[in-house]
């Protein structure tokens, strides 16, 4: 049976030739290699020896592992090559990744590579800083293929031939008029299967699917999905094309806002990096302010206890029944707002859809309630051998907790977005801190109301 | 200022086309849309009159449209027109579309499918129903260009034009040698970059990124963002190859195995359903197991505090101070294991890396703890003005809780992955269960110890 990966490189042999400073062999190992490999192999490296490898590789390729490397190996890297090779490099990169790197790098560096940068560059970075986080403008690049609408198909392939070899893509073509405004767009696929006399403007797309360098990263990855782009245009407020975001870059993104709408979830401050090359302090911040703000929430719920302590004292075995009741109700609510949460990011789920929503989380929890009341009771009753009345107070506090929490867990991350909130922090945490209060004083009011305590 | 999206289609304009029956202008109006829009437009019809939409359209425009239908209305159109337009559009249709469609549709309906395909079609849709769920050959699709190593670039080129618009992609292409071997890529890119006399051999990359039909999509997943593919080539276990992968299937895939993964974590059982289309029951099914289950445990919790009953009579006060117990312990485990949960997903963390997340969620939990109990201990003493033993109790039990529970969150996922579960599983809910009786099993000895209760 052959191999199936064997395009994976054999990292330890290479690490035997660095060792035995058989450097020409190694050049020739690596030049065959993927730049995302090249990438993976240097950064298990020391920083002196990554240099080394990184020596190795001729310029082009040079600058393409370097766009795959962390922002540290990549600082090392540029504090450690010439003036000359550095201006090769930040040329030769897309400006949306000298963009990324200049955000990582301490100000003297950024200032060096500014210096170093043609003055084209440096107005096309200085423009790109501006966007602001997390919109279209801060993830697009500015090397796309721009066509005129007179062209011949055949002028088309020739002047991607001549300057396709710099472009992000060249699989999406631009078409614009003067002052960059965007006409329409063209597949390399459609310039193929043309005739080469054929006259741009007359298979060019002109219903161009675009945005708009302000909108959200969430837009943009709902518009990639539900047109299956490769490539998105996105253009200034007078419809002027800046840039293309591709696929690619969408593919990091998502990744990205997945991990950050668990970590909010989970009541964690979001961070870029990467767990294991966190440190421990900073994960420590990540997660303290929530720890803190949402013990000081349930430290209010004990309060409830303390009030009703005289029925508790009157009653001790209630207390057994606190934990299944807030538990319950906590996974109840958590279960509607992950739910909803997850729905109002991919687009399924709209502010307008509020009352089909309620309607449906409520039917649902009259259900679950039910059988979780009854089979509690059965468990009370037949097992436990509890008296009847508290077992009454028990599965009833169930249901109506049930209710009240699918309610609360569906209800607080839609009014979350409508006025402008991220959802997502409306998870789980924060619905049981609600929830457990919530049931506590259902269970106390109805216990008072039966037992008469 | 230009509306910037331009593109999108005015769906009120195109109702009252069809209501006023100007079907000649919807047809014009309708064909210069994405198929995308115009299933969404035919989805807010009610099925005749989608029905009707769907005739207007050309054949070649039906099938993409079609494809992007729900599956309730696929089923409706397949049943509404003639063995002809049945037989055109499934041999126009992608077989991966055609595959996900039979999937969702009664035996008769596929029967009648089968029947009409050509033998070649019948034959590849039955292989790929083989192929196990969430595998690479389950979402793959058979329609790829073939190159010979042997073919000049312009051949190559002239091949492309006469069959690329069936391909699913025509950017990446693939070299096979006899009986489909893979013997190399070559994108679109290089062919348009190199002369036309070159031989497909000479520019042809033969270090080919691939997957195998067993693969598991969260692999695939992987590799597609690891690498930046457009394509991945699908290949036997004598690496042959018989389908490929595209980043546009990629995507929903991913999509869905994040939802998956959120719903795992909230104790939801996933289904592909989007939630609005989903009925109450269905939702109520997907939630009740899990719900049950969980009460069930917290149950056990609440047997703890009935065997604590008279140490907990002698001092009251001690109870309300359990909901915040637990939920800081809850909370403190679910950022762990969420944060650990996502990383195994993503690759970011290994298996063995179990020592180094150890240790790191150690120290993480020795910092927040302290600074969890020294606040309690302040807000108990300066605030609530409660007995210093009390307050050392429960800022003790706080500390050790939260370092607990860290541990707990950390490894219950790895554990899980390493012997074949899904560590999703082990978010917040289940955590929580586990953790809320560790918290009362150290508070109540605790207690004990120093109060001598």
């Amino acid at each position: 049976m052959a191999t199936i990966n064997d395009y994976a490189p054999d990292f330890e042999l290479l690490r035997e030739m660095l060792e035995e400073k058989q450097l020409i062999n190694l050049k020739k190992e690596i030049s065959d290699m993927n730049e995302v490999d090249i990438a993976v192999f240097m950064e298990e490296l020391d920083s002196d020896k990554a240099l080394i490898v990184f020596r190795l590789l001729n310029k082009d390729l040079a600058s393409e592992v370097f766009a795959c490397l962390s922002s540290d190996t990549q600082e090392h890297i540029i504090t450690s090559i010439s003036d000359t090779d550095l201006h090769f490099m930040i040329e030769d990169l897309f400006v949306d990744d000298v963009v990324d790197l200049l955000e990582e790098l301490p100000a003297t560096v950024v200032k060096r590579i500014l210096r170093i940068a043609t003055p084209q560059t440096r107005n096309l970075i200085n423009q790109f800083l501006r966007y602001p986080d997390d919109s279209a403008g801060s993830i697009m690049t500015a090397e796309y293929v721009a066509l005129k609408k007179t062209m011949t198909v055949s002028d088309a392939i020739n002047y991607i031939r001549k300057t396709g070899v710099d472009k992000e893509t060249i699989y999406t073509c631009y078409v614009t008029g003067p002052q960059r405004f965007l006409e329409g767009i063209v597949s390399l696929k459609d310039l193929i299967m043309s005739s080469p006399d054929c006259i741009i403007e007359e298979i060019m797309d002109t219903n161009v699917i675009k945005c708009v360098t302000t909108e959200e990263q969430e837009e943009i990855i709902q518009t990639f999905n539900k047109y299956d782009l490769l490539a998105l245009p996105v253009v200034d407020h007078e419809n002027r094309i800046v840039g293309i975001i591709t696929v690619d870059d969408v593919f990091d993104v998502m990744e990205e806002e997945t991990t950050e709408d668990m970590e909010k979830m989970a009541a964690i401050t979001p961070s870029e990096k990467p767990y294991l090359k966190t440190g421990v302090f900073e994960t420590f911040k990540q997660r303290i302010p929530w720890l803190l703000i949402l013990m000081i929430s349930a430290a209010f719920t004990g309060q409830i206890l303390t009030a009703y302590e005289s029925a508790l004292a009157s009653c001790i075995i209630l207390t057994s029944f606190i934990p299944m009741l807030m538990n319950t109700g906590g996974n109840s609510g958590s279960q509607s707002s992950v739910t909803v949460i997850r729905g109002l990011s991919i687009g399924e789920i709209e502010f307008k859809d509020i009352f089909k929503v309620l309607g449906k989380e409520f039917l649902v929890s009259i259900l679950c309630g039910i059988v979780l009341a009854l089979a509690n009771l059965l468990k009370l009753i037949l097992i436990d051998r509890i008296a009847i009345e508290i077992a009454v107070v028990v599965c009833l506090t169930l249901l109506i907790t049930v209710i009240a929490a699918k309610i609360v867990g569906c209800l607080l991350p839609m009014v979350a977005k409508k006025i402008g909130f991220d959802p997502a922090v409306m998870a789980n945490p924060f619905i049981t801190t609600i929830v457990d209060a919530l049931s506590l004083v259902i269970f106390f009011n109805i216990a008072t109301y039966i037992l008469g305590i």
